[in-house]
């Protein structure tokens, strides 16, 4: 059986209620489980391979479940597999909906301030080292580390995205 | 004199006319002259022994510039440091105003939408690591890096904020 | 019995529940069908005749279904026909209420981006070709085509609209 | 000297003063050009070797002009080569600025509105298609073609995108 | 009993769900009789001795039902005339709050883009015709004529309205 | 020399300065010389042999001008012809955008109530008279008239578009 | 027993279905007691001393209930004083949250107008008779009267509200 | 010559030059005499027989001047009426665009506010009183009075608007 | 047990039903324990050793409730703690969504107001003061007191944030 | 003469650029002298014998000058009196405007954000405190201060003001 709680010693993250209706039918089945294991995104990411944030985003449904992860969080989460394929997991994320913008939770409004505050820096500097055109956020993948210094805790996200030319019509 | 052009061989970032209005005074002086000496962000960055994003925010007003920036920036850019005084590069910076949100420009989308996609996925995964609290968007630094690997060019963007834990009053 | 599955191999598009509010009453009846069968646009579109983008518009409550269209729904989806008759399917289409604009879906953002950028490109060009006009989005049609070569699948949509001159009074 | 008016015996699409504020430097240079020469988009398109509507973005400052392209339209244009070098054209476009949407112009409007009314079914089929991602907006090419049949003129713009299947992270 | 559906041969409207929650309780039940009784809003207007727009109007819960209505409304839709009392058809109107704006529907769209495009043109035309006020959308008719020429059909829209100088005070 | 001021008794219309930022070049100076001249559009209309409102909104920016309407309003202007041909009378009109929706000016959001209102009773009853389609903005014109009576004066605005039925594809 | 009906003649307010989700659990409960016994405001407003604005407030829940208010509307609408007491009117309303705004009502739109319209001459009037300050919204009362002369009725709306200097600090 | 200052003892009001660009351009011309000449509004409000509140609506555009209105106005701000009537006094107000809504100015906001919280309950009363209907915005007039009292100074203002009951068609 | 009632006199907070949909599932069953035993904030957060701002915004999901937390509510309010563990009351707040913005209700206007108004003065002051920096709202606590004298009741908010300098990098 | 710098060491607060065309008259004229002469919000609140934040706001126009607060600014600002009075400081403050919500700032947006999160728990502490009415923003004054202790510099904001019952009416 899969390791309870969190590494960090903190609560496992769990669905706010509000939340619900703006959320595909499989969220609230997956956070219910993972809320009556007691299960972390960590643990739950080793036992489909992924990274974290993409697990999390499964949970949320804004990632694509193939089949194996499917069958996998069937098995840590120990729900019928019948059950989750009877959601929408096994169609197309309907992405970005639950999300309102500008956002008003503080943790979610400091990453979108980072971007409204820096968006025009990120790209002189993109567009000097990689010339016209965009980091994909498709072909795309993302990391959150822990760093603990005299100082704190530290958190690093790492954004890694393929760079896509502007097409030359 | 300081090197000519970026050292990826593309052009370096000039200002569009039509966002002036938006920017502080000491905006178009500072491009005006990055122009006039063909210098990178890149270039600039080392002079100032800052970040390149860092030097970029300066530039657009996003970010405060210490006396010694301003003294080396009139150095690199060959500019009379009195010049730099008299503008508001000596105030506070009123920082997010040159960005309208969503952003429209395609590069900018993609970070932005990053955060709508992934805004509670990050949250889950940093309330289970960190506790309940936000990463800093003000004790911060971030960088953009570039990969190259046989699929092509990869850009890396990294966000480095201390954690800050909601005080229990 | 119709073809089941897609000819790509991928799995078929399903309805997220979440939509489900903003949405005529026959959607969801007619996605389940086509859930429970495991037809494709591709399929169902060939049953009735039309195109796929047009029979997926159906689906969504986005397009009108004639008295042929339903029954041959009725038939390939295996539903009684009356039930497809109580819904509002013999009404008139309410278009357009879905879809929040701007977009947050990826895939219809970078639709919606494509207007943004290149409207005033569009517009310039059509005037210099047509006139002072529009192209119709009403006496229109449009259609989706994969594309392959050696750097991998090409998306082609294209879009057909009776130009309409602006009547001069 | 280069073909006066348009192919179409329409007059040619010249600049809005209003919209000026809204465009980088160069828009306004190029434009009067364009009008001075009475000189089509289509007749400068095969100038520089690259499609209408391209051309017309690099009007409106919605795509990159390469060196090439700058000689090419100061010598179609009749423009000092150096004062076009001088104008944002060698820096990096900010697109997307120059558009308020939802567009108010009935041309762009139509463009919006298939969008608008359509999103959700393209999307559909392109996932059946395709499988799960988007259809670049980056690595893409537009045109606009016209054809004539007995009931009057048509418009076909065709969109062509690579396809960036999401990455598995 | 009436005379069933519509004498130009097209079905009648019925009531898309998705909207219900924007209407007023009178509504569902008053579209169900009709969708029953397959009866077109022509023959309705003539039972209650109105205009079509204004019984249509009925039904959306924007206009008011005098007692003689909802007795002929009960009659012609076959409705127990305590069970339409029992609604709040005998409260005053809500008006207004069925319909976002800008409106999404593009049949609507059009006469909002006419509002939207004309707007002054309108106001420059009627402040010289009629001097400074307005027309009063509340001492108000409207009407929805067809006519047919070789070119088509052709719908006419008359909206007449009693002009409202602006009091001196 | 054309008649002086309104049929009507009333001022003429003229330009209020804090527009002008959002209307193109020509409209001021037709404005100033209809201001000069004092010529009401009823004049002008008949000058160029269209209708009123047509008028007004050429000299709002809303409409194309003809080369004979351009030869017309220089004559009963009394402007040089080449003036009104060096501005954007001569390209294509950018429409809407100077109208701010909703509208702010009472005359005019009048108008915009009466679509907020009984926009879907309009649906509705053009639905059932002519089938799946809209009434054309494009092919469209529309009148403004003064009807009088004992009640006083009455406005009718009449719109008069050609239906455009939905493509089946 | 009360007076039944209004004292116009005119029928009495009742609710809505489609605003009670917007309002708390008092509303439907008074409303319907009020529609079941036919009482007008006026009637309520008498029964329980105060002014009828204030009254049609409470049972939209923009004003305190005081205990008397609860015991009298009890006594008046003949519903169990214990049932007013379970719902929220024992605590504190949570005003402005029903209305949207701007208004889509037009009734209410005329009133938002009139600020519209007028806001800045009130200010300056206003600041010329009171000084620097504002009108209370909170010590304020208002009331609604019918006068009616040759030209038909006219509705005086009266707002009375303490006269608050800002603060020098 | 016309009496200097309020009868309050307070200054009079004047223009705030950020807010000049929404204005029509005789708004700055009257406000910089009436600074110059230091007159109240209270004092023009007599030399033009009209109610303050209308003269505060003529300076910033938002009411008609009558021919002579501006003969009065020129003579009490000593201005050659010549100036007057080369502005757009002479035209048609293009009314509401000065205030942004919700309005930010506290003044402005409280008015506001009182729609805000009591729209439904105006509604309510009105139609119990008058019945089906506004009350117009047009046909209207409002004052705005002082009254003292031992609790201090009270504000009142009285909105007077003719009852308009919607049209039965 | 624990003190009924505030210690103003005052009735206690309930919840407003209409709000329930945007608090998370703990919110209805704390609120509903706190009406049936008549418990102030006061009287809870002297229960909880918090401040009473803290605990109503822990009834609010604003925020997070440690274990001794609900033990503490749990035995204050009388509820089995085993309910309350089964809510989100265990995992993270999703702050800020309960409140629209700009606030509807006057008391939370009239705070939203001060930072509308003095914004950029608190920036200055605080620039001066402290540096390139912001106040924490999240190392961070508040608290409300109440302040009589003869001119009557003064609210004093305290806002005590860490002062965080913007990083240099 | 007056002190120089702040007594911090920080540099004193100086005005952007960009702010310019939101501000009234006044502004600039200030904040240049300011800048000129190098003074600090608390040396010139302590010629004025007011506040900090109330002298930054009068500098932002957000609030009224008196004739002594002219006077004592023209002193220690080294500026003509009558320079001063030319502006707008003799009229009454606009304000509001020159901020824009939410605010982008992020310093501001952590004070809008105190209020987006804890509003509801603010309003339901104060009502059981206060009872029914709002903290007036009017009879209003504020202060920032700083502390310090072994953790760093803490920012302490107090705002102060009447408490205003709701009227009963």
């Amino acid at each position: 059986m899969a390791q309870q709680g969190t590494s960090s010693g903190h609560p496992i993250a769990v669905l706010n209620k509000d939340i619900i209706p703006r959320l595909p039918g499989q969220s609230p089945i997956l956070f219910a489980a993972k809320k009556e294991k007691n299960l972390s995104f960590e643990t739950i990411a080793k036992a489909l391979g992924r990274e974290e944030v993409a697990v999390a985003a499964l949970f949320y449904g804004q990632a694509k479940a193939s089949p194996e992860d499917i069958t996998n969080l069937a098995k840590v989460l120990e729900i019928e597999e019948s059950i989750l394929k009877e959601t929408e997991m096994g169609g197309w994320p309907d992405r970005g909906r639950q999300m309102e913008m500008p956002p008003k939770e503080p943790l979610v409004y400091r990453l979108f301030e980072i971007i409204q505050n820096y968006g025009y820096a990120y790209k002189a500097v993109m567009n000097e080292k990689f010339g016209d055109g965009i980091m994909s956020a498709i072909t795309f993948s993302t990391t959150v580390k822990k760093e603990t210094d005299e100082k704190g805790d530290w958190c690093v996200i790492t954004l890694r995205g393929k760079w896509l030319p502007f097409s030359r019509f």
